[in-house]
């Protein structure tokens, strides 16, 4: 057994307290793994009263983070305090110093990855941050190094799934399944990051670097959130035999020079194995060359959850560090380009309240035609005067889809377009 | 860009081919991902003049494994042959060489690993012997690293999954769905390395020593098949929401000093997350202490995906030659004893044919109490004369169960006992 490798933490909240908890229980385990004991160097935080999850000795705490990482004793920097700075700051005093880094912040790494990445000159390992303790970033960079991903479709962000899940089992709007969220911590009191998509945003973002070997920032992402889908939507889909999800997609375009990543609910058929992720359980369904069909699966936040992912980290760099090397740099060789969404191409749900008479179908069919989108089922229901007329499309390019919308909109006989949503995952394998 | 890394390949067979045709159109990716170019030093099968899947070059074909894997300038072995030997002799014989070894043989891990992770001197990588091209190795190894895990469940074996499936999915019989297996290619002539359950056996060994980082070997593993499952047996399942899977189960015992590996018929709910896995598909589900329920699902077979991790394998061995470094080695340092099927404590679902007559149940019941076996419901329907009386039980050991059913053959009034199966994956979470 090597002399221990000392870690700082910083950050002791949701996340941190229960890698405090996991490195104390679970000392022995973790030493006949790393081949060395870890032992806490210190902890960071920004007030040294408060009361914590898990007790920890107050001769570590310390509100000097800058001071902790660039300690000469201290081999591996835990970094759990979340944002832009001064996370980034201290990550950057740590890898200067030689330090090894862990980090759940998908923030920073979907932001300012670059930065991060190009001053790292030892380890950084971000397991945490997509999908909590699901195994995706090590399968995605290592085990699918040999083959071709084609397309990630992935339900990442636990709050909106919860709150989606809800609506459709239920028959809640929007607002209501918020609020339960809310009141069963599933969501916070102020859930933008969450249902405006930014938090899945920023996850797709590194999930798309990875999986095609490409810089992705954030900024690159298009991005829609769940707030305007209706307990409507979500009934019309289910009669449908589909399910909205809030979905972050990562895809090759079909000559495979330029990625598109976006962010947006999607109708997916039932019987697609995503459908099945209810609550707030994260799942990524990747699609590769000779792999095929792959789907990862499980609880994609929660202190316990999170710490799970940065202790196998921390297990990871520790043993890197006494064996004196590396593991897989950022990879970025394939210099992809993102295209804009508008050359996303994929089918979509068109839910139109039009007038009922003769040749209004001839007319709506008209105006896909012209802008060369493929019908593949309407469906017209009467309504009295009105009817309601639904329409799927086979693949069309977004730019296609929304010039057509616009036409629809100009129609005397379309009364309202009601909505307007992608499908998704129902090729025919 | 180092000088190239030379593979020598050993067999040349469903997945060798796709490992050649792999290594030639992914040449580019593959050398920006190592670091390295990944040559193919040579191609060992037992027939040169064999018509191939995929064309390989003649001069890089030869009959002569142990001369190829000895070659001086060969940096890795990729052994795709199967079986014991001459497998184990060969990856012996390269690993005195100091060669690195990628292997996908469940066979030979599962029978003898404890040799050839002994002789190995470099790196010896086995993403391809469970679950085919499922990340699950490295995942369960490096991302979990971190965590205990509690208890892996598994369908592991495509071909009766692809026979369970169509029984439940049209109510054929064990026969019939076998026979349209083989039509399909799912199964083979001689199917009794699927369904006697010796694959899903030696796969389960192998991730039971990973789970709990002790050694355990296909004679360790508990082993049913599915033959004597019927299409009654299925029916009723379903009609109470469960569905019957080959589960390889692999499990702490309570007090976590023992570990049970079993392969067998199982019903689980069908809510639970492995009840949706269709087809030929393969999932694994693990339950952690920190990070919880998390279920990988894809391909567990077949030429390409299997391919695919022994490409994912050859990648990261090959960045570890370059940087001088090996991967984790085998982790048995826990040592837990693996005790016997007596010992394990699950659920009961027992069917019997009783003669329709007052006090039979009591009679019944009170077998099982005498053997501490406590009942959680019971459901009697007659049937003329007879009755059928279906138990479910609440958690009870193995040898519990045995000696209840002994003593329920025993009785006058039990004129069978028609089914006795495991219920799996219901505990409330
Ligand atoms: N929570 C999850 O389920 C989850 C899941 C995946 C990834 N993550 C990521 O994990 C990271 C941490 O999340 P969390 O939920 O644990 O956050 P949190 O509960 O808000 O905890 C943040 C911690 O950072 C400390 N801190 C804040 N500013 C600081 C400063 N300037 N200097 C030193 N310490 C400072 C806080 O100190 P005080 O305690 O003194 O306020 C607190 O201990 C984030 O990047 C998040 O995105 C979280
Ligand atoms: N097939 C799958 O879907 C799958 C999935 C997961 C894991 N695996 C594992 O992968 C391994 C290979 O399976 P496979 O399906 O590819 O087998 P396969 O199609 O039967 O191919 C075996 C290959 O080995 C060659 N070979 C046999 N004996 C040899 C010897 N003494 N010296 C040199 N070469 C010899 C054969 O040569 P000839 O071609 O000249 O006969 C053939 O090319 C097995 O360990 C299997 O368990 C397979």
């Amino acid at each position: 057994m090597s002399k221990p490798l000392k870690v700082a933490l910083l950050g002791c909240g949701v996340v941190g307290s229960q890698v405090v908890r996991l490195l104390t229980e679970q000392a022995e385990d973790l030493a006949a793994r790393v081949g060395a004991p870890l032992e806490l160097a210190g902890v960071a935080v920004r007030k040294l009263g408060r009361k914590r999850d898990v007790p920890v000795p107050e001769e570590l705490l310390t509100t000097d983070a800058h001071a902790l990482v660039t300690r000469d004793d201290v081999d591996i920097v835990v970094e759990v305090i979340g944002g832009i700075e001064p996370a980034r700051s201290l990550i950057l005093a740590a890898m200067a110093g030689g330090k090894s880094v862990v980090t759940a912040n998908k923030a920073l790494l979907a932001e300012d990855g670059e930065t991060v990445h190009a001053a790292n000159r030892a380890d950084l390992y971000f397991e945490a941050a997509v999908a909590g303790a699901i195994p995706l970033i090590r399968p995605m960079r290592e085990s699918l190094a040999g083959d071709r991903v084609h397309r990630v479709l992935g339900i990442v962000n636990g709050t909106t799934n919860y709150i989606l899940d809800k609506m459709d089992s239920t028959g809640a709007s929007f607002t209501d399944a918020l609020e339960e969220a809310q009141s069963l911590g599933y969501a916070e009191a102020d859930p933008t990051a969450d249902v405006e998509g930014f938090d899945a945003a920023a996850k797709a973002a590194i999930l798309a670097g990875i999986a095609f070997h490409s810089r992705v920032t954030a900024a690159d992402v298009y991005r829609e959130g769940i707030t305007e889908i209706s307990a409507s939507d979500v009934a019309s889909a289910k009669a449908m035999g589909y399910v909205i999800k809030l979905l972050a997609i990562c895809a090759r375009s079909d000559d495979g020079r330029s990625v598109g990543v976006r962010v947006h609910p999607a109708m997916i058929p039932r019987s697609h194995p995503l459908a099945g992720v209810r609550e707030a359980y994260n799942a990524v369904f990747v699609e590769a060359e000779s792999a095929g069909r792959l789907m990862f699966y499980g609880a994609g936040a929660g202190g316990a959850p999170t710490a799970s992912a940065v202790l196998g980290d921390l297990v990871a760099v520790g043993r890197n560090r006494l064996a004196g090397t590396r593991g897989p740099s950022e990879s970025v060789y394939a210099d992809l380009a993102v295209h804009p969404v508008g050359e996303t191409v994929t089918r979509y749900h068109v839910s139109l309240d039009v007038a009922d008479k003769p040749g209004v179908l001839a007319t709506v069919a008209d105006v896909f035609s012209r802008h060369d989108v493929s019908i593949q089922t309407v469906r017209q229901e009467g309504r009295g005067d009105d009817a309601q007329l639904v329409l799927v499309t086979h693949r069309a390019s977004d730019a296609a889809l929304s010039a057509t919308v616009e036409g629809l909109r100009e129609l005397d006989i379309v009364r309202a377009v009601a909505s307007v949503m992608r499908v998704e995952g129902d090729e025919t394998p």
